[in-house]
C-alpha cells in the first residue's frame, strides 16, 4: 500500500481556508437531461467559479499556506491555461506577487486576463524553450515559490474541495464524474468521494486522442504520451502527474474517453438547454453521461463542469458547426 | 390612492407555493463587473430557472390556485416567448391539460419546447388573426382558464417571489433592476423589494425604440405603442398591463432605455466572463447598469436576468458581430 500525498483532513482543512473566498458553486440540474438518460444528474458548475474554472481552489489553498518568507517573494506558475490566471488572482487576493510563464503564442484573451489579475506575464517560446527550467531558474534567482498545477498535495487537497462541497450539498451520490488533464482534480475528488460514501463509483473522463490516464489508470504505471490533437484542451497533458496518480490507483474506479464530436455536442446542449458556457475540457464528464460512455440509470450521477474559458469567437464557431 | 391588484401577502404566499417546485436561482458576482461600474453588483440568474426564464414562477403560482374543476378542463395561454414554455410545464406539473396559442412562424424551436413539456400547441396567423378572441373562444368552448402573460394578479404575485427570494439571499439592496415587457415582473418584484426596504429604489429597463412604460410612467396613463423593432422580443410588448401598471405608478422610482448594441455588448459580458448565455430581453437591466445609464456607484444593486431562451445560431451570430 503507497503512501498517498494527501489524506482527508487536507480536504477539510481547505474548505476552511476557501469558505467565503471562492465561490460556492451552484449545483444544477435538467429535467431534458434526466430523461435522456434515465438518471438524476447533478451538474456542479465550476465554469461560476472565480476565473471560470475549479483551478482557483488548488492555487488559492496552496498560496494560503505560504510563510510570510514565502509571501514576501512570490510565486511563479507556468501554464498556458486556467492554473495561471487562479495563480495570478490567488497571489494578488493573498498580498503577494506572481510571475507566470506562458507560451509566447497563447491566446490574447487569456494573457490580458492574467494581468488583469495582477500577474506579471513572461513568454516562452513553446518549441525552443523549457518551461520548467525558466520556471526554475526565476524561481532559484528570486527565492520564489514555484506552485505546479496539479502535483502538488496542497493542489489537489483544493480541488478535492469541489466534490466535499458537491457531496453536502446533494447528498450522497452512487457516481461522481470528472474531467482529466493532469490529474489533480481527478485525484481530490476520489479522494473527498470515497471518504464521505466508499460505496461512490469515482471515473476519471479523457479526450479520446488523450487517453493517457486511461492507459496508465490499466497498466498500473504513468504512461506518457505526444500532445494530443483535441479541442479541450485542458486535457492535452502529455501524464499523469506522480502524486495525482497514488490517488488515483488507490481510489478510482475507472477511466472513460469522449470524441471531440461528443464534446461539441454537449457543449451545445449545456448551452442549449442549461444556459451556461462550459469549455472543451470542461464538457468531458457531462460527454461520457450523454453519449452513454457509461450506463448510469436509476443512479444519482454527480458531473463535475471544471471551467468555463473559452474564446467567445471560437465558442460561437463550435455551437455553429 | 388606487387599490392594487396584489399586496406583499400574496408574494409571501406564492413563495411558499413555489418552494422546491421553482428553481431558488443563484445569484452571482462579477469583481470586473464591479471595477467597470464602481459598485456592488448582484446578477439574479433566472435564465437558469426552469424553461430557462422567470415566467415559471408566475405561471405555476397561477395553475396551483385553479379549483378541481378548473384542473379537470386545463389552460389556455397565447404566447410566443417564454410564457407559453412556463405554462405548458407548470400545467404539466400540476396534472392538468394546455392549450398554447401561438404565432404560426413562431421559431421551431420555442414550437418544440412547448410541445416537449407537454402543451398543446394551436397556431394562428400573427397578421391577421386575433390571438385574444381565439383564445378566448378556446377557453369558452372548453369551459378552460385563460392565463395571460403579466396582466393578472397570481401571475405578478409569481414574480414578485424572485426579488423576495433575491433580498434573502443578498441583503438589503439599495437599488434593484429588472427588464419590462408587460411589467409583470417589474410590478411584483417592485412590491416585494419596497415592502421589504422602502428605501430601495426600484427600475425598470426597456428598448429604447420600445420605451411605451416609460413615456406611460411619465404621463401618467398607460401609453400604446406599435411593435417596437428591437433585438429584445420579450418586451416586443405594445403597452404595459393595467394592473402592472397600477403597482409600477406606486411603487417603481424610474424607467431606463438601452439600445440593441447596449444589449449586445451586454450579452457578450455575460457570456464571456460570467459563462452564462442571457436572452436580449434578459440583459436589458445589466446593460443600463454597465453603459452607465444610471450613477450606481458606492452601492448595492441587484440587476435581474430574466431569461436565457435564445436559439444557439442566433446567439453564436450575435457575439460575433
Amino acid at each position: 500500500m503507497s503512501v498517498l500525498p494527501i489524506h482527508f483532513n487536507d480536504i477539510a482543512e481547505a474548505c476552511h481556508r476557501l469558505k467565503d473566498i471562492a465561490h460556492h458553486t451552484p449545483v444544477m440540474t435538467s429535467v431534458t437531461a434526466d430523461r435522456m438518460t434515465g438518471t438524476k444528474l447533478f451538474f456542479k458548475c465550476e465554469n461560476l467559479q472565480r476565473v471560470g474554472a475549479f483551478k482557483f481552489r488548488g492555487a488559492y489553498n496552496a498560496i494560503a499556506q505560504f510563510s510570510s518568507a514565502q509571501l514576501k517573494t512570490g510565486v511563479v506558475a507556468f501554464s498556458s491555461g486556467n492554473h495561471a490566471q487562479a495563480t495570478a488572482l490567488a497571489a494578488r487576493m493573498l498580498g503577494t506577487k506572481s510571475v507566470i510563464l506562458m507560451p509566447s503564442d497563447a491566446p490574447q484573451i487569456k494573457v490580458a486576463a492574467t494581468k488583469g489579475y495582477g500577474g506579471e506575464v513572461v513568454f516562452y517560446n513553446r518549441y525552443t524553450d523549457d518551461r520548467e527550467a525558466i520556471g526554475m531558474r526565476i524561481a532559484q534567482e528570486h527565492s520564489m515559490t514555484l506552485i505546479p498545477s496539479y502535483n502538488h498535495p496542497h493542489v489537489i487537497a483544493g480541488q478535492g474541495t469541489l466534490a466535499k462541497e458537491f457531496f453536502e450539498d446533494v447528498g450522497v451520490l452512487d457516481v461522481l464524474l470528472t474531467p482529466v488533464g493532469g490529474g489533480g482534480l481527478l485525484s481530490g475528488c476520489a479522494l473527498a468521494a470515497k471518504t464521505l460514501n466508499p460505496q461512490c463509483r469515482v471515473i476519471g473522463v479523457e479526450p479520446e486522442t488523450g487517453n493517457d490516464g486511461q492507459q496508465s489508470f490499466r497498466s498500473g504505471k504513468i504512461v506518457h504520451i505526444d500532445t494530443p490533437a483535441t479541442i479541450a484542451d485542458g486535457a492535452q497533458t502529455q501524464q499523469l502527474g506522480e502524486m495525482p496518480f497514488a490517488i488515483i490507483r488507490e481510489y478510482v474506479d475507472d477511466m472513460l474517453t469522449v470524441t471531440d464530436a461528443e464534446i461539441i455536442e454537449t457543449m451545445k446542449f449545456l448551452a442549449g438547454r442549461m444556459k451556461i458556457i462550459v469549455e472543451p475540457t470542461g464538457c468531458l464528464a457531462a460527454a461520457a453521461v450523454l453519449a452513454r460512455k457509461i450506463n448510469v440509470s436509476s443512479k444519482t450521477v454527480g458531473i463535475v463542469l471544471s471551467g468555463g474559458n473559452i474564446d467567445l469567437l471560437r465558442f460561437a464557431a463550435l455551437i455553429q458547426g
